[in-house]
């Protein structure tokens, strides 16, 4: 009888933090660009199973969103992401919009194994996809960066664009005047002239840039949050923000123009800005672009969008990545959550007087 | 802005071992029996929500099961279980087939609150909705009650029946006479003669008993673990093993026999005895059975079938149960998992060096 691993592993968000910090957070951000690219490279629906994700959205206690997002990579792990959307999080209280955590499964026992906090890590591998999809989408560089939606999303879409292509300057804009205003302070890492500007001169963000990213807390039928108008050719646009039923970020009249590339199409469906696009648009997915990368070329001369929902598959690969390096740095707590007990036909063994 | 309790609660098998042993496991059943029948007894699915539950089922690396199984009290909690079904384990590692755990979410902010190992407390949950099915359904006792499969599962489900009725004697069978030896010495608590009858004597357990319990790893396209035959007019079973598409563990001429309640319709029709029952055998499920107790009584004289599932329900209410318990007696482990950032617009705040 195989002796098992009683512990799960926890790594908070201080832990997180501390492994960031310690590899830098330039060569954390270029290792999940790189891993998220090998697993999309050898991606195959069959063995990597992400089913739709659910949730529950609800107005009580407030307006809210909570979603499971499993992924297992057959034979080998199943990881288990619980995200939540609470526009009211950052105003109201001292947390991002966006708090998640991941659970992972040792599927040849259902033991978990781990507990990550995924709130970084959400906001890193969002980035990491969007570097990806703007490498193989995005003209090559210098280029001008126009971010749409200041907040937390954004300085890691920022970063992971940053990394690349060289940036040439960046211009911002938000509608929330202190959001738009610290936006520099908190994306200094691009070392480049970043400009502030009012929502009424948003269209000079889709006019001057070369790759936009829109990343906003729009709501169901609120949007679009840039108006069609003058834009470079080759534009390319990430948009992160629509991941729910009749959330909308780009114009139509632009995704008819676009080739219009999903990280998963069926969930692109039914929660981004495919719920709007013709299907002649749609391009391929971001497992293809990546897969045959040569015959997308052309692309980058061409108006392309990333519609980016967020993939199960990206919480896999980055919580993965975590727990090597808080292995290989001794990070993290471990509690026996999950004794393996002497007697697995005797659930009282222990609680008998 | 409101500061936010940014601890999360660990609750381990051990903290849940000491919980039960502390209380008494009579008295943790018997309160678990009456919060589980009280959240019935005002139920409504407008309120809690339990959707379907999904997983993954796989070979690879060896035959398993992991599901999730979300339900909210609206505005209140959201608590997600995920539980793995793994027949090898008992036999290949010192594991139960059923290991669980629970995340419990605040739904006003998404943060994680608690991680609860649920692998005693999935036992606990089934013995307790079998021990309200019972109540309602079966006979005045004192009753002989027959046990089809003995393992870790069969403890609880003996143990809620003798909370709710009489023992007389038990009469036990398990195709692995390892197993059924042991189950006396396990089921203790209930101090009455329990006698093991080898599987080609289990058509006397449907014979001689009042209440019945199935509680079987029948696999797939494998059933029915018991033969149809002579039993007494009023016999009730408790139907727990079937739980998977195929998966059956009665003989359908007795189910056309039954009055077969669910504990959810939904999921006994995808994955319960009703996958194989005419809709006219259908009886009332879990919560009308307790909310319209009184018209159900002439029941007791009936052949009745409570199919169970097991229901996201029953999690949530044992979940919030240890939780409860373990603040009063001071157990448990905090770890601040997601703690409230000074910044929610800064996700680099604490990774920049």
């Amino acid at each position: 009888m195989a002796a098992v691993e009683a512990a799960t592993r926890l790594l908070a968000a201080g832990h997180i933090a501390h492994i960031v910090r310690t590899r830098g957070v330039d060569a954390f951000l270029d290792e999940l660009i790189e891993r998220l690219g090998d697993a999309l490279a050898v991606h195959e629906a069959a063995k990597v199973v992400t089913p739709p994700r659910a949730g529950f959205d609800y107005t009580l206690p407030n307006a809210g969103l909570l979603e499971w997002m499993p992924a297992m990579d057959l034979g080998r792990v199943v990881a288990v992401k619980t995200v939540g959307y609470h526009p009211s999080n950052p105003a109201c209280r001292t947390l991002p919009t966006v708090v998640a955590s991941t659970s992972v499964f040792d599927p040849a026992t259902g033991r978990l194994v781990a507990v990550v906090d995924a709130t970084l890590l959400t906001a890193l591998r969002t980035g990491a996809a969007s570097a990806v999809a703007t490498d193989i989408l995005a003209r090559e560089g210098p280029v001008v960066v126009g971010i749409v939606g200041c907040g937390a999303q954004a300085v890691t879409q920022l970063h992971g664009i940053a990394r690349v292509r060289g940036v040439e300057r960046v211009i911002a804009t938000d509608t929330d005047a202190a959001v738009a205003a610290s936006f520099p302070r908190r994306t200094r890492f691009v070392d480049r002239p970043i400009e502030i500007v009012p929502p009424s001169d948003r269209h000079r963000v889709l006019a001057e840039a070369d790759v936009v990213c829109t990343a906003t807390s729009v709501d169901v039928g609120a949007g679009p949050v840039l108006d069609d108008g003058e834009h470079r050719p080759w534009l390319h646009v990430n948009a992160i923000g629509s991941d729910f039923p009749g959330k909308q970020e780009l114009p139509v009249s632009l995704l008819e123009r676009s080739i219009v590339c999903p990280d998963l199409v069926a969930q692109c469906l039914a929660e981004g800005e495919l719920q709007l696009v013709r299907p002649e648009r749609i391009g391929p997915d971001l497992a293809s672009l990546v897969q045959q990368r040569q015959r997308f070329e052309g692309y980058r001369s061409a108006l392309t969008v990333f519609d980016s929902t967020g993939w199960a598959l990206e919480d896999m690969v980055v919580a993965e990545m975590v727990l090597d390096h808080a292995a290989e740095l001794g990070v993290g707590t471990s509690v026996d959550l999950q004794d393996g007990t002497v007697d697995p036909h005797d659930p009282y063994l222990d609680v008998s007087s």
